[in-house]
């Protein structure tokens, strides 16, 4: 499996992601899920992938294709994001469809789900999920996150504590707690981390950055957050079982 | 959905369930998902169901007219506690194989899914996990708990927290915070809680309590939670993006 998500806040938005791919629990390795295009100045585009990996890997290869070739269709000839993200849904369609007879006689799913996250000049910075059929949603400031692969686990942290108004630090450190939950509820989510950050209005590339298990920061949020909340837990009340009404 | 646990600690057993029922999101109801059944003394013995309402309602009656009418195989007649979860694997399937051809021409599952928990004197206090299929699982120190429906949301907590030393309060207080969890990221699951206790070798019945969301101790717990998760998220430190080697 894999988790990754984009938090979007309004200072940017942060990018996160495992690293781990798996074809059974015997066969483990480890592939970069988020990848950055060099496009044009005033177009920023990173993907984050979930799914097959064969799929994915296609996706992006093509992607890279039609940009290095300065295809007709490519990330530098779009001036909105919405129209990049029916792209990637296309060109993700079009590979599984290319696999689909030979997939469907031995019963595997070629499906992938990609967050594409970046910002076009003329428009402010967004995220978009796009589904395995091509089509897509944004995020919202209401619900300013987008996740894709093994999303659950990941969620209630970001639902307690999502917000807009985070610097990207915080959305940053609220994607490796994110991370870090699924990645202790589910063996075949792991590290390292890849991150990711894109500044509001900068029309920077992303800086980036891949956590190991053994970096300072991962293990100082991971267990400063892992003994904190064992702190609060402790000392929460007890549920009142002998009080009148109590039971 | 549903979602119900029962946290096995040495001082006894938690058990908790949400109350919603669902047929898709228009029908919304409350049952109770926690059966506790009026046993002979020496047996205590408590049911969490998740799936089809009407495999686990039955399941609950056959095995209360069993035992009513003191029939040959009736919770009574167990020395064990696998024999029991053995018993229910047996009324589920038998339930669900009665109800299967005429199900299966709508395409409507009747699988359910069940946690039994509680002591026969002789044995230690255990929960199992009954599967649709009939068999089961012991709930083992290293993994002191078991859940049973939408599972996932609820799991990083029982993850970082759980521990077989935990006093029955606080494994009652943690199975609050999983559900609370569950509820705050999944419609689907919803208030009034049921929760109850068993103390290891009381053989007393459970003694159960019902939570809704204007009970104080579960407004104290998840708001003493949430506001002290924020507290801390704010404490921990930025990740060092602009530090040498920090990207």
């Amino acid at each position: 499996m894999t988790y990754c998500l984009a938090v979007q806040v309004e200072a940017g938005i942060a990018f996160a992601a495992d690293t781990r791919s798996n074809a059974g629990v015997d066969y483990v390795t480890s592939y970069s899920k988020l990848h950055c295009f060099r496009t044009k100045e005033g177009t920023v585009v990173a993907l984050l992938s979930a799914g097959s990996l064969a799929t994915t890997q296609e996706v992006v290869s093509w992607m890279q294709r039609d940009l290095d070739q300065d295809n007709s269709e490519n990330l530098n000839h779009f001036s909105r994001m919405f129209e990049a993200a029916a792209y990637v849904g296309r060109v993700s369609q079009a590979v599984q469809e290319s696999h689909r007879a030979a997939l469907a006689a031995t019963g595997v799913s070629a499906q992938a789900t990609f967050i594409l996250g970046g910002q076009i000049r003329g428009e402010p910075p967004s995220i978009y999920l796009i589904y395995p059929e091509g089509n897509f949603i944004r995020a919202s400031a209401d619900t300013p996150y987008l996740q894709v692969g093994e999303t659950k686990y990941g969620k209630p942290i970001l639902d307690r504590l999502v917000d807009a108004k985070l610097s990207l630090p915080q959305a940053t450190r609220l994607a490796v707690l994110s991370l870090n939950a699924t990645i202790k509820s589910n063996l075949s989510v792991g590290p390292p981390l890849d991150l990711g950050i894109y500044r509001t209005d900068s029309f920077h590339p992303l800086v980036t950055s891949r956590l190991d298990e053994e970096d300072p920061y991962y293990a100082e949020v991971n267990d400063g957050w892992n003994n904190a909340l064992k702190d609060v837990f402790f000392r929460l009340p007890d549920y009142p079982w002998d009080k009148p009404g109590g039971r």
